[in-house]
């Protein structure tokens, strides 16, 4: 194979990476693969032979100096491996072969902090780094993925036509997928999803908030999936074609839809719907726990992103679950006969929590560019992930037009569309998660959301209290409501635990 | 000065370390004290001379090198020194003056990590190190604190005696502190509030879910007072009264205690009850943060304490919320005219919410010993948190008592006194969250407790369809309810996003 044959490299040839390699090359690019097991090189290369129609655009190698050779300078080389030391590792291996000025990539789930140490590294040792969010799973990394660059200004200049063309399109300010996108096909007047988003670890860290997003948005529908089911009786079938039914709504989104389908999806192994024979303990990868650690750390109050953390961490302990249930009782549900207004007051809970949920996730990010030295576009962000990636939403268009209506916005709920589809929708949502409680169902996805809303939008909270508690055991002091900010008061409090006045 | 005159050292002479000086001085051990500047050290010593009677036992130094010499051998040096980097920069001065055997002990609020590592570095060169949580602020440091000590176990042999004397005294099994604990004075009697936790940094880990504990504790408290003030009309005074009298009954606490104090304690700058002019935004120091990031970590679903931190963190929020609340409208509150009533659905709410959130600690802690290989004894933890502490109550003892009647619970909720408590109390808990929601006004502790009891109760969760979507989009697998945990199956969902059916 000739030197400089190649306009990009791509080294990890799992599933992620094959994809994104052949999404590349049906955009016309010349790509050049390699795996560390030379396995994985010989099956994809198979792969683009026998049923890949651009896979003639692939070059597959098993050495790693004459895969470097291949690229044309400044190479561009997309990691798509494992976050953290896999990720080092790789690139120590890689360095020798390359030259200042070339780019890396990385395409994986990379912790942001990671991202902004590798940027600091490699932009020491002379060359440029890119750390790009890539989401939308398998078939978004083989036909459009939505995806999240940072790092370096002048890598990006490089990278971003190639990283448009293979992008997933919508239309303009419709947020639904551009048809004909097939393929080796090329899409015109559709709007990619993808833009620079910002230094180091930038793009990563959006990505990661995205994954938050997409925790409790998945929450969220298990929930209204579970009061439906247990406060109406319906079956995974009933409860599937009304999901399919909100999805032609405001609620329109790729989980709606897909959920639309899950609960429809009879078992293939035996009678009846697959998902009741799903065992309800679920996994993690760790990308939402980052997200609500990362709120924690920064002072925003996500409760909403931790609550559907959380929520999965207690749906795995099954076991323990299964016995506590034999010990605890709560109240007998009573089946509601009211369907219709029931499905509208969760369906209403539904959104108004999405708001929330969305609310604090753009809050986040607002106050992670302050810690970070960012400067985030976040109508920009909304608009790439409507679509490729889990989250989109026709919504996120929504969220597009409030920033431009108000680049300073402060937190989504007062954009005057969410603030009326709040007010609208409050009492509802009020109602569904009360009807919940009395049930003893828990949904701590709509009731965090709703304990945000009504805490955001409270002039006075109980804080004074605490505040004065902590004046009390610990001489923290405290700020009063007829002095100015910045002022601070303490009190000789009556020590009822010193010794003299012991109880 | 001779040398070798002093029982035990101390470096750190803040509040903190002046007070636990004193302390120790005052069970008559002679203390040799030093601080970076000396400024800080004359005036301690001023005090020693001119205001406390065992201050004649305490030994100033300037010279860190004349300190160190005037302890006897193996040298026992307490640190209280601002946690982090100037921790780890006063050890690296100190241990030129020591000798192999030399017993370090950690008294400041570490990060269970950095106590974990310093135990490793210093063991390595040949010392000894005590990382030891101290619990009950200034007045606790200096009359009787709770000591949670982790480390070194012959070092803990040596220490234990001095640990013992200082600590805070209970009544063996009852939980009130012993009278005639006066400053000097010996105590006969009493159950020292202190214990070995653990190796490396298991007592600052154990202090550190105090503190999460504390902050939920504080949360649930000015939920129960705002109710009380929105929902019946109540001023301060006489939530304070209702305060006093819920601390004669089973929420005996500490904080219940103070709070009715606070809520009686007039403005001494002008008209009114002080609390009404505390600014409400709550400052926090990070241990409730590392708290709830500890549970996301280790998969608790420590909910409570998360939102706890999140309140503080709305809170400090104050103009943002100001601002909100001109745009965000909530519903009309309407005044309850049952008071006993609703001041007892209260009361039984506040009390299976602190439940949980007690139940959460004890969880996250029980994990935490097998990710850092320890073996906590979680009765004594109840019990030395009996006194001294700002959690401190009357309620522990029955968390000493559960532990003593099931080593093995896995959940203090599954205990017969706390499951009764629950389930007799579960009815007045539902109605006072559903009737906070319905009035809009936030209660994320209390509600975020009821999701818990109700999600752990649970056997079945939403979580299968959760892994169904991960499944689909993701290739996540699931297991089966009618298989073997550990069988992991995937389908071949139909793909709808993909171009040939997009939308």
């Amino acid at each position: 194979m000739n030197a400089n044959s190649a306009d990009i490299g791509l080294i990890g040839l799992a599933v992620m990476g094959q994809n994104l390699a052949l999404n590349i090359a049906d955009h016309g690019y010349t790509i050049a693969v390699y795996n560390r097991s030379s396995e994985k090189t010989a099956e994809f290369m198979a792969r683009c032979r026998e049923k890949e129609p651009s896979g003639e655009r692939v070059l597959g190698f098993t050495d790693l100096k004459e895969f470097t050779q291949a690229i044309r300078r400044p190479r561009k080389i997309i990691l798509l491996v494992k976050a953290g030391t896999p990720t080092d590792r790789i690139i120590e291996t890689l360095l020798p072969h390359l030259e200042p000025g070339d780019i890396i990539v990385d395409g994986g789930n990379a912790h942001w902090m990671d991202t902004i140490r590798r940027d600091r590294e490699l932009t020491e040792r002379g060359f440029r780094f890119i750390g790009s969010g890539v989401s939308g799973g398998e078939v978004g990394a083989r036909f459009g993925p939505s995806l999240m660059p940072g790092g370096s200004e002048s890598a990006w200049a490089e990278l971003e036509p190639i990283w448009r063309a293979i992008a997933a399109k919508v239309a303009p300010e419709s947020g639904v997928p551009l048809e004909g996108a097939a393929p080796g096909k090329p899409v015109e007047g559709g709007v990619p999803c993808t833009a620079y988003i910002g230094p180091n670890g930038a793009g990563h860290y959006v990505k990661m908030v995205h994954n938050g997003i997409e925790y409790i948005d998945m929450q969220l529908i298990c929930e209204a999936y579970w009061l439906m089911k247990h406060l109406l009786g319906l079956d995974a079938g009933a409860i599937g074609a009304i999901f399919r039914e909100w999805n032609s709504g405001e609620l329109s989104s790729y989980l709606i839809e897909i959920t639309g389908d899950i609960l429809g999806q009879k078992d293939p192994a035996g009678e009846g719907y697959l998902v009741d024979k799903v065992l309800d303990a679920a996994g993690q990868k760790g990308t939402g726990m980052w997200t609500a650690t990362s709120a924690l750390e920064l002072g925003v109050p996500a409760n909403s992103i931790a609550e559907a953390v959380f929520a999965r961490t207690l749906s795995s302990l099954k076991e323990e679950r299964v016995e506590a249930s034999c010990v605890l009782k709560g109240p007998e549900i009573r089946l509601l006969s009211n369907a219709a207004d029931t499905i509208e007051a969760i369906r209403r809970a539904l959104y108004c929590s999405k708001i929330c949920a969305y609310a604090q996730g753009f809050q986040l990010m607002s106050e992670a560019q302050k810690a970070y030295g960012w400067t985030l576009d976040f109508g920009t962000i909304a608009q790439i992930w409507r679509g490729g990636c889990i989250i989109r939403a026709r919504f996120l268009q929504k969220i597009t037009d409030a920033y431009a209506h108000d680049p300073g916005l402060k937190n989504l709920m007062l954009n005057p569309y969410f603030r009326d589809v709040l007010h609208e929708g409050q009492g509802r949502w009020r109602q569904t998660v009360t009807t919940a409680i009395q049930n003893g169902i828990p949904v701590p996805a709509f009731s965090s959301a709703l304990a945000y809303f009504d805490g955001y939008r409270s002039a006075q909270l109980p804080a004074n209290l605490l505040q004065a508690q902590r004046d009390y055991f610990g001489a923290h002091t405290y700020e009063r409501t007829d002095q100015p900010r910045g002022k601070f008061f303490h009190l000789d409090w009556p020590a009822p635990d010193r010794p003299e006045k012991a109880v």
